[in-house]
C-alpha cells in the first residue's frame, strides 16, 4: 500500500471517523511511537482510546503472543476452557483481586466494552427484578442500545432511532455547577414517592467521564454514591472501561475512593496488547446468570487472554502505580502552568492521572489544537459534549522524553493559535 | 496448567455454557482437530460455531499473522487507516464485491456480530425515520438490545430484563406449517392499514437459522421478500454472521437466491483465524451515517485484518466452492441414511449447504446424542427453542476422513441411545 | 342559536369530526328521529355510535331522570355510596347478571369506553405479571394511549406520537382470507419458545368489530380462543363497549358463543339515555385491585345510574330479545338483496344482530352513500380502515316503519350512485 | 336503599376507594351541604375533588337542565352539532376567552380529565414531532397510561403494569427543599448536550398540585418556566383540571402569572354542575389535527353543555372572584392560627385559594383529622405521597357559617387528636 487514503474514501462507509482527523496510513507502533507509511513519526497521546495503556506492541507481551501462535494454540473457542483462559484467570486472582481483597466473578461477554455493559445492566434487572436503571450526564457506555440508553450524549442518543428507555438521568458530581450538591437532588429523587422516579435496579457511572469531558468525580461523591446505593438496595456498576487498568493510576479507577462496586465493567487494556477483550466482574452473591444467558462468539478471544496475562506483570509490584502517579503530577503542572501562561484559552483542568485535559470555552479551539497537533507529530483528540476539551492520554509507560516532546508540541499549537485568534480579533 | 477445571468452576461466572457441554481444558488446534491438555483428539464439527469455516490455524494465515506481529505492525488503531486495513480492503473488493456485482460500502462496527447487527438496525431506522423492524420467528441476532429484541427465542428475550420492543416477528417460510403460506400472512399485515402493523424500517433475517434450529428458508422465499420489500420501500438485512463465508456453499448464503439486500451483516468467519471482526455492508445510496455515529473502540482489529485478507485466497478460484458443494452433499447422504436407518429418531434432515442436522422430537435425544458424541472424540453442538436439532458444522476445510470419522461417531451414537431408549420403553 | 355552523367553524378545534359529515345543528330527537334547528327530520341509523341502543329520550328514563334532579338527588360524587348506585348495582345483578349465571364484580372506572379499556389491561397485567398483550387486526379499543396500543388503525396509531408497545397484533377471523385458518397461526406463536411472542397477559378483542369493518367473529373462533386462553393461562377480555348491550341480540355479545371472559368492558349504551358510564366486569378471584389503584373523578355519574337502572327493565324479560332478532332479520334480508340487485356494489353483508352493513370495493362509494342518505334524512355513518363500510346501527327500539324508511333512502342512494358510475364509466 | 353498604361490598370491585374513607350512603345534596340516607347532615369540604366548585344542584343550572331534558334536547350526538353546544362555545368565548384576551380553539375530547391530557401529549407530539415529555414531581395527571406517564405517584405509577415511557421528571418549585433553586438545574439539563434529555416536546404541570400535596409554584417558577419553554421552542401545557374554575381565585389558575399556555386542560367544575365534561384549549397555530384524530364517544355531552354554560354567569362580574378571595383569606388565617396553637402538628400551611391545606409531617394523623371529622360531619380529604395533607377543598360558594363550621370541626379533631398522641408519648 502507498500513504494513500483513497481506497478508504472509497470503499470505507463514510461513518468512518477517527481517519478524518488523523488522515495517514499508519504501518507500524512502538512503545509511544507510531509511523506512517512515509516513516513520519508520531507520538501518541491517544493510545488507542485507552485501549493501549502498556504502549504499542509491548515486547514482552509480544514474545508470547508469537509463541502461542507458533505452537498452534487455540484461537477461538467461545467460552470452552483452555490453558490460555486457565492462566489468565489465576493470574488475574492472584495479582488483581486477592491483594486488593475483593471477591469477584470473572465474567467474559463479547470482547467490546459496550458487550461488558450491556451483561452489566442486563444483570442488574435480573438481580433486582426492575427496570429502570439511573445513569448519569455526560456518561459514554457503548453505542449498542442497552448501553446507549445510558449514554448521555445526544447526538450519540438520536442515532439509536427509536426512542431509548428504562433510564434516568441524574447531574454528575458538579453538572449543575461547584456549589450545587447534585447528591442532595438526586437523595429527594430517591426518598419521595410522588418523584416520578422509582428505585432503579441499578446506577451505572465511570469515575472519570472520558467521551464525556474528562469530568472526575470527587471519591468523596463516589462514596456518597455507594452509600445511596447500600440503603435502597440498589446495585452499583461501574464502568472501568476507560479509567480502569492503570488509566487514573491504580489498576481499578475506584480504589482509592475505598468502595466496592457490586458489578464492574472492563475492556480496552484489559488484553494488554490492543486485543478484543472484555471483562465483567461480578459479585459473587449476585451471580445467578443462566449459563448462557448473555454470550457471543468471541467471548473467549485466546490471543487477547495471552497478553493480557503478561501484562498484569506490571501490577505484581508497587513500582507501576508509583510511576503513573509521577507522571501524572507532570501533565498536571504542565497542564496548570499552561491555563496560567495562556489566559485566552479561559482553560481549566480537568480530569485525574493520565486522564487530564484541558477545557477551553473558545468555539473550536480544542479542535484545532489536536489538528494543529497531528501535524507537527503528535496524535491527541477532544471530548466533551461540545468537543470542547483537548485530552492528554498518553501511553501509561511512555517515559519523560516522550512526555515532554507532547508538551512542547501542545504549547507551540496553543501558543500560535492563541495569537492568530488575537490577531483576528484585534481587526 | 492441568487438564482440570477447578480455576473456570471456581472464579468464571455461572454464565458460562460450552465448558460445561465440552468439559476439559483445549490446548492446541490445527484444521478439523483440536487437543486437550492431555493430547486427547477431537473432530471439530462445530467450527467455532461458525467462526472458524477455515478451520483452526490455517498454515498462510498463520504465517501472515506471525510477520505482522514481528514487525511491529499497528495492533489497534480504532478507525485510524493502516496498511493491514487498507489491504483488506482492496482485496475483499476485487475478489469478493467486483466479482459478484455488489457494489457497497463497508463499515466496520464493534468486532461481534451482534455489533453489526445493532449498526445495520440503527442505519435502516435512520434512512427511514421509521421505528418499526420486522423480524422472523426463531432468528437469532445477538445478545446486546437491540439484537435481542430482533431475536425469537423465548429464554434468551427474558435475560433482557426489559420489554423489547420496536419489532414484529412474522413467521419464517414454513413456520406454521409445510403447507400454510407465510407470505400470504404478512402481505395482509402490510396492506391492510387497520392490522396494527406499520411499514417498518426493515426486515432482518437469516437465510438459514442456525441458533433457530438450522431452517432454511426456500430461495423462493428469500425472492418474494426482496420483492415484499421493494413494494413497501422496506429496507431487506440480511444478517449472514453465521450462514455466510461459504458456509453454506457460497460466500454469501443469498447468492443463488439472486437477491441483492439493502444491508448485509457479516462477523464470525470473516476474520479468518477466529480474531473478532464484523463488517456491515451497505448499498452506497443509503450510507448516510455521520463520521462516528455508531462506533466503537475495537472497530479497527488489525491482525484480523491480516488474516482476513489471506483468507480471501480461498475464493480467488471456484475451487473452494465445490468442495464445499461436495462435502454438503456427503453430509445430506450421510443424513439422510441415518433418518431411514433409525426411524426411532423420527429426523428431519435441514439445512443447507455445510450447515445441516436432524431434527428429532424425541426429548433430549439431540443434546444427548452430542454429549456422548464428545466422550467418543466429537464436538458437535444442538439448536432450536428445544435443543431438538443436532447440528453439523465441520469446518469447510475438513477432508473426507475427517467427515467420515465424524459420521462414524455420530452413528455410533444414534444407534446406542436408540437401542438403551427402545430397552427402555420395552420394560 | 340559528341553524348555522359558524360557531363551530371558527372556535372548536380541527379534530371536530362528525360535524363535518353531518353539517347541521341538531335541537330535538325522541325515539329513532331528530331533529335540526330548522325542524328537519332525520332517521337515526346511527344511534349515537351505539350509546342510544335504546334510541333518544326514552320517556321512562326521562322520567326518573328529572324525579331524580328535582329532589336534589346526588349529581356527583367520585365513588362514594349513593342510593342511586346501589339501585343501580342491585338491579344490574338481578337483571344481567344472575340469571345469565355471571359471578362478577363491578368497577366502575371513568365514565367512558378507553377508561374501562385501559382498567381491563392493567388489572390483566397486574395479574399475571407480563407486559405484553395479545389484540386483534382491525380492533378498535379507544384513544387513550393503553387503548390506542391494542388498536388496529394505523391513522389512529400515528396520532399517538410515539410508538405503541407491549402489544401483538394477531389475525382477527377470516383476515387472511376465508380458508385461511388464523386460530392455527396464533397456536403456533404460543406454542414455539423461538417465535419471539411471549405468553401474553391477556388478549383483548370485540366479538363483532363495529368500527373495524363491522366483522363478526364466528362463535366457534370466539370458543377456541377462549379455549387456548384457558390452557395458556392468559386472560380474556371482551371489550363489548359497542357489541353489547343487545346490539347483536343479546345483552352481551358473547351470550350465544357460550364463553365466559375474565373480564368485560362496558360503556356507551349501560347508561340507557346516552350519559357517559362505563363498568368493568371482572371475575372475583381475579379482583385483586388495590383500593384507588385506578380512578377517575367522573367515575360515579349518578344521572347515567338513574337511567341505566331504568334500562334494564328492558332486559327482564325476553321480549326485547326476540324483537332485535326479528328486526335483525329484516336488515340481513334488505342487505342481501340489496347486493343482488346491484351487482356494481361488489356488496358484502358484514356483520351481526342490529349492527350489519355492506361492505363496498368501490372506492369511495360507502362514503358517498352516506353522505346522500344524510341529505335524503338519513343519519348513517361507514367503517372500516378505508371507509369501505356502511353501517346500519339503528336504535333496538326503531319500529319496522323506521326501518323500512330508513332502507327506502338508502336504496335510492344505492340506486342512484351505481348509476351515476355506470354513466361515467361508459364515456 | 337502606343507609347500608352491603350491597357494594358484595358487588363492587375492591378497587372502589373513597366509600371506604365516608361509609355511608348519600342522598342528597345541596350547596355544601350532603344528607346520607339516614337524613345525617355533612358539610361539604371536598367538593367533589374540585368538581363542583358551585356547590350541589345549584338552583340555576338545575332550572336550565330540567328545562332542556323536559323540551327532549339532544342528550348525546358525539361531535355533532347541537344548540346546547353551540350556545356553550359562544358563552366561554365571550364571558372567559374574549376578556382575559385568550385566542384559544376549543377541543372537546373525552369528558374526563385524563382525556384532555392524553389529547393534549398527542398534540405537542404532533406539532413538534419529539417523543419527549417534561413532567414534574408530584404532578398528577390521570390514570390512563399517556397521563399516567406524566404522574408522580409512585403507586399510582406500579399501576400501569408496564414501563411508563417517554417522560423525564423534573424537580417541582422547592421540591428539593426551600433553598435550592430548581430551575437552574432544569436549565442546565437542557443546554447541555451530554445531558441525556433531549429538548421535550412539552412540559405538563399544575400550578397548585392538588393530588401531589398542595404545591402551590410561585408566580415567578411559572414565568421562568413559561420563559424556558418559549427559549427552547417547547411547548407549555397547564392542567387547569383541578385547580381551575376558580378554585385558586381566577378562573384561570394562572393568570395572575400572566402567562399563556399553548395548551390548557379544563375538566371537573367546566361542567358546572358536576356533569363529565373536558376541554382543550390550543393556540390556533398549533391547532393541526386532522379530523378525528383524537375522539371519544362522550365528547359531546349536551346536559353539561346546558349547566356549563350557565354556570360561566357566575363569570361575568368580577363579584365571584372577589368573594373567593375573601374565603380563600379566612382559610389561611384559620389555617395559620392552627399550627401556631397546635405546635404538635408541626404544620405547614400549603397552597393557594380554596385549595389550601396542612402538611404534617406526623405519621398517620391527617389522615386521623380527616377520619374523625367526617364522624362529626365533615367530609375532607388527604393529600400527598404520603398522605401527609389534609386538604380544604369547600365549594367556592360556601357562606362564612359553612366555613366556620367546618373549621370548628377540624380544630376540635385536631385538638383531640394531638392531645392523644401526647398522652401516648408521655407513657
Amino acid at each position: 500500500m502507498n500513504n494513500d487514503l483513497k481506497i478508504f474514501d472509497e470503499l470505507e462507509s463514510s461513518v468512518r471517523s477517527y481517519v478524518r482527523g488523523f488522515p495517514t496510513v499508519f504501518k507500524k507502533a512502538k512503545g509511544y511511537k507510531i509511523w506512517d507509511m512515509d516513516g513520519k513519526e508520531y507520538i501518541d497521546f491517544f493510545a488507542g482510546a485507552g485501549a493501549l495503556n502498556y504502549g504499542h506492541n509491548d515486547d514482552n507481551m509480544k514474545k508470547k503472543l508469537i509463541e502461542y501462535i507458533m505452537e498452534d494454540g487455540i484461537a477461538h473457542s467461545l467460552d470452552k476452557a483452555t490453558d490460555a483462559k486457565g492462566d489468565f484467570l489465576e493470574k488475574f486472582n492472584n495479582v488483581i483481586l486477592k491483594p486488593r481483597n475483593m471477591d469477584y466473578k470473572v465474567m467474559f461477554p463479547g470482547p467490546t466494552g459496550t458487550n461488558t455493559v450491556e451483561s452489566a445492566l442486563k444483570l442488574a434487572r435480573k438481580v433486582t427484578g426492575r427496570t429502570n436503571v439511573i445513569s448519569f450526564t455526560n456518561g459514554f457506555h457503548g453505542m449498542t442500545i442497552g448501553s446507549l440508553s445510558v449514554t448521555g450524549n445526544q447526538a450519540k442518543r438520536e442515532g439509536a432511532g427509536i426512542p431509548l428507555q428504562h433510564v434516568v438521568t441524574m447531574p454528575y458530581d458538579s453538572f449543575v455547577s461547584e456549589n450545587l450538591d447534585t447528591m442532595e437532588y438526586l437523595e429527594r429523587f430517591l426518598e419521595d414517592n410522588g418523584s416520578g422516579v422509582e428505585i432503579p435496579a441499578a446506577m451505572i457511572l465511570e469515575t472519570v467521564q472520558g467521551e464525556g469531558g474528562v469530568n472526575a468525580a470527587s471519591f468523596e461523591w463516589l462514596q456518597r454514591i455507594e452509600d445511596l446505593c447500600k440503603r435502597w438496595g440498589i446495585l452499583l456498576i461501574i464502568d472501568d472501561v476507560q479509567a480502569g487498568i492503570g488509566r487514573t493510576g491504580t489498576f481499578f479507577s475506584f480504589e482509592k475512593a475505598g468502595i466496592k462496586p457490586d458489578i464492574v465493567c472492563l475492556s480496552k487494556s484489559i488484553g494488554g496488547y490492543g486485543l478484543p477483550l472484555a471483562l465483567t466482574l461480578i459479585k459473587p452473591e449476585i451471580d445467578i446468570w443462566n449459563p448462557g444467558e448473555h454470550n457471543g462468539t468471541f467471548r473467549g478471544n485466546n490471543m487477547a487472554f495471552v497478553t493480557a496475562t503478561e501484562s498484569l506483570t506490571y501490577w505484581e509490584t508497587d513500582e507501576f502505580e508509583k510511576s503513573i502517579a509521577e507522571k501524572s503530577e507532570k501533565v498536571t503542572q504542565f497542564l496548570t502552568s499552561l491555563i496560567e501562561k495562556y489566559p485566552e484559552l479561559q482553560g481549566e483542568v480537568k480530569g485525574r492521572g493520565l486522564m487530564q485535559g484541558i477545557s477551553t470555552p473558545v468555539e473550536g479551539l480544542a479542535g484545532e489544537i489536536c489538528a494543529m497537533s497531528f501535524k507537527k507529530g503528535l496524535i491527541m483528540e477532544t471530548a466533551g459534549p461540545e468537543d470542547q476539551v483537548f485530552k492528554l492520554f498518553p501511553p501509561l509507560t511512555i517515559d519523560n522524553e516522550g512526555l515532554e516532546k507532547g508538551f512542547a508540541i501542545i504549547e507551540e499549537c496553543v501558543k500560535s493559535l492563541v495569537a492568530t485568534k488575537e490577531a483576528v480579533a484585534a481587526k
